[in-house]
């Protein structure tokens, strides 16, 4: 074919020079740069999966369920809080959902505002979808007051929120407080993150539990992280009836595949198995969190299955170090810090040790 | 939950009030309507699909492969013509892959002009992308004369045209010199949409073969028609390798699961026995063309996998009485016409018995 230029093709101007998001898919040994979960689903479950999908394949020929009834109704059980399939939706991770909602209430002359650092994702997809994003500060502890917040809503007057909670990447959940805060104020809708919700620590809230107080609400979810699902690409949200219909306007007809739809299915009715392995991550997670501060690192508080820490004078150098001992982690955040995804023991054995020769402690 | 409407939601001001795409999911003996292959995969195949899924699903706590490499090397090698995985990108039906061709080379400002009556879908995706779309008229006997198509695009100067061959609902093919006169004159990108491609008659060329000529120009395919897996939804497209690279800025992280790529692969193992079908149903759509021909009723050439025909003073009512009798057809296209999908023997059959009732002459 004839030599041709990306810049001779009619890419849209605010587009040019931009580079794709995404982490590098490297092959190492140790690979704690996207927060998957590191316990693979079990042999049985696997089968399960397999079985499942065998038996839906007979019908392929047939466009899936365009409403997904069944796996709604399945993760409005999970989530509890009294919800029903109206109050569900589902996409192809929790990217599609997000894009779908800057589909229906972004677009030119409307605003997503969110609190940086956050998910790099949100201002991506808002400038695909031609939404403006206003990005705002978080302080030093990575918190988002109340009252700051509900004051920078009340100024820029957002027909989005883009809440997260934990936070991606510093593992900052938010105070309820805030989520009223934001919800009372927005003039448009508020949308809450919540991707590695089932990590956070005892005590700490979902923002589930305001959905029904706040119809402008809606929360994300997924079931890549804790559900240990990330390759099956099932993201979904829960909010009022009225929202779910708003999403119909956007959603690509027969967007989910009936085998999507099934393999999520046939994952939740193993929940209890898939959940396992949340509370040994959080443990690892805890621990992650005590041995880097007792090495004399400043670590973010975390509520998910990742640690950002630092600060390093240049973390490029110790990010290439430890990708030199087979341990791949993640440049982001602030500049001076690293985010470290929780494996397996075994695992964070490998990362501190790494780290530690990396630093020369050992 | 408190009583909220769709419009107390900051709905997009050009989306209130449309109504969701997409036909009515009824269960009826002889669904006729969305265009399926009527031919279910195999119990051999289903369970080769099932077992490829177990293998897969062992691996599914990690992301898939971004770049889907290995399907696209498959994909590239079914389409032949010299092209590799470099030209061939894949997404969730072919939808994905117009929504991501509509961001990266549409949105406001800029206009994708087609060719009425056409898939019903291309204006749809262009509004939510903020794309303007132009519609012209296809003439008496849905044709695009290329003078008349190259006359139209230099007067419109779009930024994307969107072809199709052949054309849904009509079945209609292109000839090659219209697609040359219009990629000779469009100043952006031309799309041509071949979902049905493989139903087309002997000696109808495919677009495919104009790639190596034309850089700015893009075939769009699936597997959901011919490959009889539209639960599956697998949408590709072949280009120059430059567009498959602009297509890396819109495109959502980790879009296509890594289920929904090993059952592609698995069914692109089976593609002879997936494509047998084809060479019945084109016999089935000869056949329908004929007798519909042979009860008097106007009927458009068709090289895809259904039939137009009419036209009916009421055509809503002959699709109710249809429908009555078990027989779910689409009320589609211009004034007056129906599209029927080729089922099986047996579904024509019931089909051509229908008709016959409903319209007094059985």
């Amino acid at each position: 074919m004839s030599e041709l230029g990306l810049d001779q093709l009619p890419v849209r101007a605010d587009l040019r020079g931009m580079t794709p998001y995404g982490a590098p898919q490297l092959e190492v040994p140790v690979a704690l740069n996207t927060n998957e979960n590191p316990i693979p689903p079990s042999a049985e479950l696997s089968a399960a999966i397999g079985a499942a999908v065998a038996e839906t394949a007979r019908g392929l020929n047939r466009y899936p369920d365009r409403d997904a009834t069944r796996l709604r109704a399945d993760l409005a059980r999970y989530l509890g809080h009294g919800l029903s399939q109206e109050n569900v939706w589902a996409a192809n991770g929790s990217n599609e959902i997000l894009q779908q909602l800057l589909h229906v209430f972004g677009g030119p002359g409307r605003t997503a505002l969110g609190f940086e650092p956050s998910y790099s994702m949100h201002p991506v997809l808002a400038r695909v979808t031609g939404t403006a994003w206003m990005g705002l500060d978080r302080g030093q502890d990575f918190r988002i007051d109340p009252e700051e917040a509900r004051a920078a809503v009340a100024r820029h007057q957002p027909t989005l929120v883009l809440l997260t909670s934990p936070n991606n990447p510093t593992g900052t959940a938010l105070e309820l407080e805030t989520v009223e805060a934001v919800a009372e104020t927005c003039p448009g809708v508020v949308v809450v993150d919540e991707a590695y919700a089932e990590f956070r620590r005892e005590g700490t809230p979902s923002a589930v539990s305001l959905l029904e107080r706040y119809p402008r609400l809606i929360v994300t979810r997924t079931m890549s992280k804790a559900f240990a699902l990330a390759g099956a690409r099932i993201g979904y949200l829960a909010a009022h009836p009225a929202a779910v219909e708003a999403l119909q306007l956007v959603r690509l007809p027969y967007h989910l595949s009936a085998t999507s739809q099934v393999v999520a299915k046939t994952a939740l009715d193993h929940a209890t198995e898939l959940l396992a392995s949340v509370d040994e991550l959080r443990a690892e997670r805890d621990a992650c969190v005590t041995w880097l501060r007792n090495q004399g690192y400043t670590v973010a508080d975390s509520d998910a299955n990742f640690v950002m820490f630092g600060t390093f004078s240049d973390r490029s150098a110790v990010w290439n170090g430890l990708l030199e001992r087979g341990v791949l982690v993640r440049e982001v955040g602030p500049p001076g810090w690293l985010r470290v995804t929780v494996g397996t023991a075994t695992e964070m054995a490998r990362f501190r040790a790494a780290l530690l020769e990396v630093t020369h402690q050992a």
